[in-house]
């Protein structure tokens, strides 16, 4: 930790010049993230991020308010990666899904960052105290399934996908298999075995996407 | 809390006659299975056990004895039920998975216990001071991807399953599902949603574990 990101100057106006709230947000959000919000102490967050305690009240609350901030800074700066490449529309729908899926891949197993889904990580293990937080992350997490939803119609919608497939239940098997990468990251499962796992989803995509689709052969 | 239960009388010889290890290890593996390791207070313990904190002490050691005691409880109370399944011999592979699949999801949806795989959501948001607990949980993880491995390499012998098929990936691949499954189930799927995506699995099945074998037609 440098002599300068530790030094707090609060001027009389504005915010403190040598206070990098990105800097600190990055340390905070990587202590959330291989220790979860209960296990992540303030006194953890003011060593990690060089700050003091009453600059990172004044900057985030509380840890609740730091947590919140890191959540963000997550999506941002390591989320939005891949969930850009759903908005694409130069690549098939094959394609695509091996894209976002190995993007994610390469997210989970980064050696710069803990293991896994920041906030499958962090969503574990909340006390009962901390239910807000809890709902915040589950409606986050939905919202990847969503995104995957809504490519899969927008597919459909263009034709090049069939209109019998099942969106929603193709979007929750991969985001299921998405979940389990994160755990399988946790317990140290590497890039190639990740990679390996997403060979064996392309391989049976067509046949996968196809299983989605409700027989109506009884009606 | 019945009274019988809270009121510890410890004779001179043998173990409190009113102290019931199994209650309270159901109550104690409830609470961690619900808020994790790090979350879960020896004082949560006491209130949700019933019994005094010198009286865990003096069954469990710690609350690191009492968490190892929790799991030997899970393992031994919820697990084998399904891990049993994969022992049986006078199914075929696609009904052992299938029903192993269906057991599982039931498990993590049950309405008695918290929702998805105790030792998954128990294995997040350890702090670096537990570093030995998620070691163990991370190894007992690991066991369920290696009966099935077993599973599959014994069926191989056997002659019903392809001796090209990749055993340790299809293994993996199951592994990583129902790991998604217990995401989905702590994010609030329900016990149908989780059948939903096991009827997709058993529908692909037969391509599923055909994806996994290597191809050497380059060779």
């Amino acid at each position: 930790m440098s002599t300068e990101q530790t030094a707090l100057v609060r001027k009389s106006r504005g915010r403190p010049k040598q206070f990098d709230r990105g800097t600190a947000l990055s340390k905070a959000l990587n202590l959330f993230w291989r220790h979860g919000y209960e296990a992540t102490s303030l006194a953890d967050l003011v060593e990690a991020t060089g700050a003091k305690a009453p600059t990172l009240y004044a900057e985030f609350g509380n840890k609740e308010g730091l947590f919140r901030a890191a959540v963000e800074h997550y999506l941002t700066n390591f989320y939005e990666k891949s969930s850009c490449l759903l908005s694409k529309t130069d690549l098939s729908v094959e394609e695509t899904i091996g894209q976002y899926l190995r993007a994610i891949a390469e997210l989970f197993t980064d050696c710069d960052t803990p293991s896994g889904c920041f906030m499958i990580s962090a969503s574990s293990g909340m006390s009962s105290s901390s239910a807000d937080i809890a709902e915040m992350l589950r409606a986050r997490h939905l919202s990847q399934e969503r995104s995957l939803f809504e490519f899969f119609e927008k597919r459909k919608q263009s034709g090049e996908l069939t209109s019998v497939i099942d969106s929603a239940l193709l979007a929750k098997y991969l985001a299921c298999t998405i979940q389990g990468f994160s755990v399988q990251a946790r317990d140290g499962a590497t890039a190639a075995e990740l990679n390996q796992l997403i060979d064996v989803v392309m391989k049976i995509w067509p046949q996968l996407s196809r299983a989605t689709v409700v027989s109506t052969a009884a009606h």
